[in-house]
């Protein structure tokens, strides 16, 4: 019973393998009437491509998104959506260790034991050029929050230790790793180059604002707004840690300090990250994502082979040092799509309330 | 599109209200054959009952489960199981400055934006009352990987302030706030009792332990088993960041120092907190969950009531003074409905692999 | 993975057994504010009552549905509204025999070859009672649909070989099989009594009409309206036939005769039964349903234990002869509950409209 | 909400448009190891391909399927299957008027009433083009269902009045119409030739038998195999009636007719079908359908244009004059798809039954 879809009333299902034909995306689900063409996937699978900046992976793709349906004379119909990106630039030769060797912090291990049989090539299903795929249904859910006012903002906030301390969002396409502090951004670079040069890698933290959200988007008790951002986050493979608003702070503060007062203006503080009950409060949502360092590395690692014999792996390939930059238009994508899937499902109560409420 | 239901083969529909005529749950999907008695279920609901502790708030509930289908002859039959427990200690006269004011830190602003009209007494379904019913629920789940010889154990790590330094898992019973460390568990009921000499209240964090899981549970990109627990973690309205493994500590970290070897004998370390690629490798399954003070805190608050105007609010109602220990079976109670979930998810696979192939 | 929830956005859950506590139903996804009282209930449960003509089984049941929870001072709040029926006249004795033998044409076969272990008294979770709790669901979706104009009116247009041909829906509620002819009525008390004395049982058909439903109900592909009516219909376990529209006899027609000429005023005819592409057009909902007789009958038949071997069986228990007139309602409640799930639905699209667009 | 995917655990979503890009399936939920390469289309793509026959449309499609992931080296992997079959002999000319004027029979009316913007051509997302899809992922399922022994024929009963009265299931393939009775098949030929000339289209009955199913299949109350199967078969847009065993025949059976005694050998009849209480009980599985005449004629009909003004149209267009024969290898991927669906989904259950007790 697999777990390729996300969302209940705007669905996405990716599917796809590093190194087979390419990846893709159907969404079912998106509201008729929403414009779409090709083009308008082109700024964010740049964001999100591999060997755009000196930080990344030398993989060169041009990751143009093929609509395949559900779009007539420039208009979303209402049909399923269904994206396409071929994969072009796909060099199975250094993959071919893992026919042998498991990579350590790789899935490489636990799909082998769960399936048997899979496409190890470049990492196949659990390859982060999976995330390709959520970075073009996420252009699609933009749409639909566009018409609502709903923006949503990813930026990197620490990276090899080195935190941002300034928070301009107009700076933050300016900076290589999507940094609003471009100080800090110098000092990134640096960081970055030197765990290349060892053969190592690096962490980090991101966080996504979402402004013009309204309030009443998010279901109760198991499909709270926060589970399921919490659930989209972490459903990439690089995260280990989701925290909303406060986040881990919350443990050392009391309740008279995390507690958001209300006043006729809104609400004076924001500890809640705009989410109150699973519910979306009309407040600024804000929430953070730890990422581990990538765990491809070109140092030489203990592990054993699929007949659990000791062995030694040192691993080749093209990879990136940090999931910082890339990974921001895909952290981008899984909230918008999270957004507009709430949206939607909030639009069934709203017209069914009784004459004389007021929502 | 209410979101009332988690799981997808253990699936688990939670119901009722604070002050209504009871909570229950509803378990469709259990496997037949699992022993179940209404007294399976004591233990669980004691340690999450309010009134057991000085800590905790003076609702007294016998919290006694009835079991109302799915089981005949002490046996679960695979048709749904639906768990009662009924309100017998409710006082609603607190809460009538609900229906006017709206609590800071509480749901009360957004489910009256969402719905315009709901039970607002004692939180109605947004109470952490809610939660019993995911114990009652979790009892269930429990016995499905009792089989398995999965166990699940949560305890405190941090509370206002006070953390765990020792870690022997036998004495979390010990500990009124199953807190492994009884000597940081006595300064927490030092602090705790400060906090609520003040009408304030306290945020903490929890570690939850999962021995004995096989690899191979978790489903690849969105169902992942990391994504899952973060979400059911996450539901839980006190929470407010998980963390899986190492957690946001990766950011710090190198792929070198992160990620862990594989040996004959297994995984040298657990940075990872055994998941990898988003299904268990067959280590430890580690997670952490911050949560925050309680909002109910008797402390005069700004706030506004329901036509925006604004006013003060100092709440009475009889109230924990943090969420730790009740919320410490709520967790156990999430991880063992997600991990129980997947197992039957799982199933669907294993027997499915071509002959000569081994899981 | 059990299959026990109906409906994606009004999403009904059924629980319970014929000879243990109750049966219920939680509701998930019914808007606020929709009036409710355990009142509402009660004629639509004495409609399908036993023992409430010469005609059904002589268990007495009161059917007094508890709300217990989702409704606030009478008004739906938007939470999962739970229903219970207790059993209260239950006769496990005549059922003993059902632990060793197999009743022909009931699941008892199957039920034990799927789960090994099951709830035999009466059916258990496969007995015709389990539809008490459908009925129960279906009150609350109609609720849903008043609002909307929309009328679901079922009636039986043949009971054992006798066919109504007089169709004044007003005379409907008029006759104990729910029969709108009358004197096809009087027939049909006729051959009941006869099957009866006979100790045997009779099959039928029902007709369902809905009037006043909109244009645009039903999603295409897999989930149109009349699939999804058909498998709501055909999941009541008396069911083995389901025709919309025209039905079987458009395997006679030709496109000239059967396709539905459009006016400015509306469809010209109503072959198509209200529903095209999966969607409906407007026009009046139609569709049959066939019942076959009940399995349980007095006289004696072949069947074999659990152990394989040749036996009799003479099944006393209370029974009714013919599905008709209980399954009536029951119909009803299902053809309502997949309409109110696909208004619920439809709302999605309908504000998500391109201004300018006229729906 | 949409409703492109049908299944729980072999989940099949269709995509594309009758002359778009083209049309395609993703399969989630497929187990790994199943071999599969294009060519295992072929049969299938070319039993319900247009053109190749005398009674069929003369639109010429080669119907290739492309695997756009999910397997490697052979075999599937876990992943999702993507198919693809791209449209190269789209004319859209004919249906220019579609953007003005309402095909009676046809659902341009229902979707522009739902959607206000679609993609007409040619029917666009409800052209019966769109099973080809289904016919795709029915091939894979019928893989997983060939390790079982289970197989699954269609045939035509019926065709313009034509009914077949010999049933030697080895003849199916002869026949141009997959009808068993040849001397049938001819009569068909003849009147399908009559009804092209006149510019009109018939109806027919196909009947679907299912051998080498296990008992066990199917869920109980709602999820019953007999309601998904009746779901799945009138989600196809011709179809109008679905029953299953004696279907509508039940209606003037006594249960003593009705019910089939079980002996050691097995059932002596089978009036149910292969389903008792909506699980497959180890005979042969039975349903058959309505299909209505193909709306698309070459008469001129009364209709109206997208004001709601009165206007005739005649469609030119390239179409079949029957659903049959076309539709045969489009019903047997419906059952394929629903029973590799319960398969999958009985599979959690087989291993967690108590020991000792046999299945």
């Amino acid at each position: 019973m697999a777990g390729n879809t996300i969302g209940k009333a705007f669905r996405v299902t990716t599917f796809g393998e590093s190194h087979g034909e390419g990846l893709g995306a159907v969404i079912d689900g998106c509201p008729p009437g929403i414009s779409l063409s090709p083009e308008d996937f082109a700024v964010e699978m740049r964001r999100r491509r591999p060997g755009t900046s000196s930080v990344a992976s030398p993989r060169k793709e041009q990751d143009m998104v093929e609509i395949l349906s559900g779009v007539f004379e420039g208009l979303s119909t209402g049909a399923p959506i269904t994206l396409f990106i071929r994969n072009q630039d796909a060099d199975s030769t250094p993959y071919k260790v893992l026919s042998q060797f498991f990579r350590p912090g790789h899935a490489d291990y636990t799909y082998f034991k769960k399936y048997g049989h899979f496409d190890h090539r470049g990492g196949g299903r659990y390859s982060a050029r999976e995330t390709a795929a959520r970075v073009a249904a996420g252009v699609v859910a933009g749409k639909v929050l566009e018409r609502l006012g709903i923006r949503v903002v990813a930026y990197t906030l620490e990276l090899g230790g080195v935190r941002a301390r300034s928070f301009d969002l107009k700076l933050v396409e300016k900076s290589p790793f999507f940094c609003p502090d471009l100080t800090a951004s110098t000092k990134m670079e640096k960081v970055v180059s030197e765990a290349r040069k060892q053969g190592n890698s690096l962490g980090g933290i991101a966080q996504i604002n979402v402004t013009g959200c309204p309030a009443g988007l998010g279901e109760p008790v198991f499909d709270k707004l926060d589970a399921d951002l919490a659930k989209a986050v972490m459903s990439i493979g690089t995260v280990k840690g989701v925290e909303i608003g406060a986040g881990f702070q919350v443990a050392k503060l009391k309740g008279s300090e995390n507690n958001d007062p209300l006043t006729p203006e809104g609400f004076c503080s924001n500890r809640a990250g705009g989410i109150l009950g699973g519910i979306s409060n009309g407040d600024e949502i804000v929430l953070r994502a730890a990422m581990k360092p990538i765990p491809s590395i070109g140092l030489e690692q203990d592990t054993v082979d699929r007949n659990g014999t000791r062995g030694k792996i040192k691993f080749g390939g093209r990879h990136d040092t940090a999931s910082i930059p890339r990974i921001i238009p895909v952290l981008e994508a899984m909230v918008k799509i999270v957004l507009a899937d709430h949206y939607l499902r909030s639009r069934m109560f709203v017209a069914s309330k009784p004459p004389g409420k007021k929502c």
